[in-house]
C-alpha cells in the first residue's frame, strides 16, 4: 500500500493529533467528560447492528485464518460483553474525576503552602489483544483522567475497533470534546507500532497488554515509559495452621471461579505439616471439579491422582483447569518459591498464625499480597478503584490493579505571599 | 584491557551482586540501615585525607586533560561540600523510614481490609556528573529506602568515587549490611553503561542526571524504566496585578541566589500592562547585579540596556548571569510560551488576581507550579521531603523533587477472614 516512510509519517501524524488533543482534554471539566461518556454509551447502543456486524466479519475472517479458539472467544462480542461495555461507560461517568485533586497540602514553617495536584499524563498508547470491548473501556478511563489515547488492538479485531472508534469520536464531536482524544490506529500493519514507540516527545506512556512476546518487543523498542500488564503466575500458600475449610474454599474460588484470568491460581504451595491433614481435601475438591493436578513427589505420594510436575510447571500461567502443587518445608521455602517462579502478580497465604501472616505481607514483594482471601480480589473494581485499565506488574508508577489514578501524575503546587529562599 | 565481552560479563556480574543484595536490603530494619549511615559518616570522616587526596588527583588529571571550569568546580570536594556530605548521611539516618508504611487502608463492604504498603524498588542505577559527593548522597537515600544502588559517576571523579565507595561498603560490612548494597562501577570505560542499561531483569530503575546528551542516550538505550533529571528552563510570569516590590524580590531570589542550579530562573515573562510600571525596576535591579538581559522588541523599547533575544534564548538553560525577558499579551500567552519553551521544571506567577493564580496552578503542567514565591523552592528539602535524589522532569512515578518516597513503590495488601469473590 504505502511505503514504510509513508506509514511512519501517517503514524506520527496521528500521534501529533493526539498530542494536540491532549492539551484540551487536560482542561475539560468533569461535566464535559461525563457528557461525552454518556453520549458515547447512547451512540454505541444505537450503532449496535453496525458494530456487531463488523465484529461478525472480524470473527469470520479470523476463523478463515484458522486462529485458535481462545482468541475467537475474546474477539466475539457476546451479549454479556456488550452490556458490560455500555454499562462501563456509564460507570466511568459516575467515578469521581481524579484531575485537580489536591493531596498532602501542608503549610511549611515559612508560611508557604505546599500541595500536590493530580494532573493527566498526556497521551497514552494502549496495545492490547483482539478484544474490541477494551477499545471502549480503555478510551473511557484514559479520557476521564484527562488524557488522549491511541488504541492499537489485535489485528483480528480491526473492523469492530474502527466502528467503535467512530462512535466514540462522533460522540466527542457532538459534546465539544476533541475527536482526537480517541485515536484508533487504522491499520493492522505490524510496522505501524515502531514509529509510535519511538515518539517519546508525543506519547507519555505505553501500556502493553498481552502475551510475553508482545511485552518483550515493546519494552525493547520503546523510548517511552512502559507499564507492563504481564502474566499472572499466582500462588496460594496453605500454612500448617490453615483452617481446612477456609483453605479449600479459597483455593476453589481462586482457581475455579474463572480459569482464563490473570489473577487465577496457578501454583498451590502446602506446608509439609498440612500436607496430610489439609491437602487431600483441597485436591480432591479440585479434582472433582475437573482440575488436573501436577504435583511434586510428596504431593503425588499423598494424592495419587496427581501427575508429575516439571520445572516448567512452576513457572506456567496455565489459564486452564490445571494446577501445579508443591509441598514446602516452611514459610521461608514458600517465599523463596514465589520469588523464584512468581510474576509479581498475586500471592495469598492461608494461615491461623499471626506472625506468619505479617511476614507474608511484609516479605512477599508481588503487587498484591493477601492473607486468608481469594486471589480473585486482585481486581480494580473489587479493591475499590472503580474500573481498571489492567493489572501492572511493573513496579514503577502503578503496581497492581491500575485505575483512573494510575493514568494521572502529581505535580507540586506552591501558594505563597512573596516567600523567598534567602 | 579486557575484551568488550569481558566488560559486559563484569558489568552483569556487578548487577547480579546488587540484585542479590537488594533482597536483603529490602528486609533490613530501620535500626540496621541507620547504623550503617552513621558508621559510614564516621568512616568517611576518618578517611578524609585518603578521599581528599584521591579527589585532588582527579582534579589534577582533569586539569591536565583541559576540562572546563564549571566541571572542575563540581569535581572538587570543597570544605563546604565535605561538611554537607557527612551531615547528609546523618540527616538521612534521621528521616523516617518509608519502607513498610501503609497508606489508604480501608475496609471493603465484605470485610476485607485493603491497604497499600510501601516497599523498595529493588536495584537502582544512578548515572551522574563528576560530583563525588553525589556518590554518598545517592547511596544514603537509595539504601535507606531499602534498595541496592549501582553508582556511575562522571569519569573525572573515578578516584574519589572509588575511595568513597570503599568506605560505604566497609561500613556496610561492619554493620551487617550486604556490601553490594552499594556498587561503584569501577571503570571509566564508556562501554560499561550499555550492558547495565539492557539488564532489565537485574535493575529496576535508571536515574540519569546530567546534560541532554547523556539523558537522550540513556532513554534511547535503556530497557529499564528511566526517570530523567533533565534541564530546568524555569519561568516567572509577572502579571498585570503583581506587587512591584514582591515581583522584584522574587525575580532576584529566583535568579541571583544561585546561578548554576536547575531551579534558577531563566526566562522572565511580563504582562504588557506591567511592562512600563513593574518591569523597569525589576530589570534595573538585575542589571545592577551583573545579569545580562536579552529581551524581545518591547522589552528593549522599555529597557534599552537589553540585548536582542533570539528563539534560542527562549529555550536556553543558561545556568549563568543571563536572563531572557519577554513581554506577553496576557495569561494565555504566558502559558502558551511556557508550554512551547519550558522543560516541565518550575514556573511561578506573581499576581494579585485570584482567578489568574488559580488558572496558573491548574493549567501549567510543569512539575512545580507556584504563586507569589521564588522558583528556588523547587527543592526536596524546602518542600519537606527531606533530602532529595534530584528533580524529575519525567511525569511517571515521581514528578518534581524526588525524595525517599520516590525510591519506593506501593503494593496492595489484603487482610481477610476467608473472603471469597463468589
Amino acid at each position: 500500500m504505502t511505503s514504510p516512510e509513508g506509514l511512519d509519517a501517517r503514524m506520527l501524524a496521528l500521534a501529533r493529533q493526539a498530542r494536540e488533543a491532549s492539551r484540551r482534554t487536560a482542561e475539560l471539566s468533569t461535566r464535559e467528560k461525563n457528557a461525552w461518556l454518556l453520549r458515547a454509551a447512547e451512540r454505541i447502543e444505537q450503532a449496535r447492528e453496525r458494530v456487531l456486524s463488523a465484529n461478525a466479519e472480524d470473527v469470520r475472517a479470523a476463523e478463515a485464518a484458522g486462529v485458535e479458539k481462545p482468541l475467537l472467544g475474546r474477539l466475539a462480542l457476546s451479549d454479556g460483553k456488550w452490556r458490560d461495555m455500555i454499562a462501563g461507560l456509564r460507570e466511568v461517568a459516575a467515578l469521581s474525576d481524579p484531575v485537580g485533586e489536591i493531596v498532602e497540602s501542608r503549610v511549611r514553617p515559612n508560611g508557604l503552602r505546599v500541595g500536590r495536584m493530580r494532573i493527566p499524563l498526556g497521551v497514552i498508547l494502549i496495545i492490547y489483544e483482539a478484544r474490541p470491548n477494551v477499545t471502549v473501556d480503555a478510551a473511557a478511563l484514559c479520557v476521564k483522567a484527562g488524557n488522549a489515547v491511541i488504541l492499537r488492538g489485535g489485528s483480528e479485531s480491526i473492523r469492530a475497533n474502527r466502528a467503535l472508534g467512530d462512535e466514540l469520536r462522533a460522540a466527542a464531536a457532538e459534546t465539544g470534546i476533541p475527536e482526537d482524544a480517541v485515536v484508533v490506529v487504522p491499520t493492522t500493519d505490524r510496522a505501524a507500532l515502531e514509529p509510535l514507540l519511538r515518539a517519546d516527545r508525543l506519547i507519555d506512556l505505553v501500556i502493553p497488554r498481552g502475551g510475553p512476546g508482545l511485552i518483550r518487543k515493546v519494552s525493547e523498542t520503546s523510548r517511552i515509559p512502559v507499564i507492563k500488564h504481564d502474566a499472572g503466575v499466582c500462588h496460594v500458600f496453605i500454612d500448617s495452621t490453615a483452617d481446612p475449610k477456609m483453605a479449600t474454599e479459597i483455593v476453589l474460588d481462586s482457581k475455579i471461579r474463572q480459569m482464563a484470568v490473570c489473577n487465577g491460581l496457578e501454583t498451590l504451595l502446602v506446608h509439609r505439616d498440612a500436607a496430610r491433614s489439609v491437602m487431600p481435601t483441597v485436591l480432591k475438591a479440585l479434582h472433582e471439579k475437573g482440575v488436573e493436578i501436577r504435583g511434586c513427589a510428596k504431593t503425588r505420594e499423598i494424592f495419587t491422582e496427581a501427575r508429575e510436575a516439571s520445572d516448567d510447571d512452576w513457572a506456567a500461567e496455565y489459564l486452564a483447569p490445571i494446577l501445579a502443587v508443591r509441598v514446602v518445608d516452611d514459610l521461608d521455602a514458600a517465599i523463596a518459591h514465589v520469588r523464584r517462579f512468581g510474576s509479581d502478580h498475586t500471592e495469598v497465604i492461608v494461615t491461623g498464625d499471626y506472625a506468619n501472616a505479617q511476614a507474608w505481607l511484609r516479605r512477599v514483594s508481588s503487587s498484591t499480597v493477601g492473607v486468608n482471601c481469594s486471589t480473585a480480589f486482585a481486581d480494580g473494581q473489587r479493591l475499590g478503584l472503580g474500573a481498571e485499565i489492567g493489572i501492572s506488574t511493573s513496579k514503577l508508577h502503578a503496581y497492581g490493579p491500575m485505575g483512573l489514578e494510575g493514568l494521572t501524575t502529581l505535580k507540586f503546587v506552591l501558594e505563597g505571599e512573596g516567600q523567598l529562599r534567602e
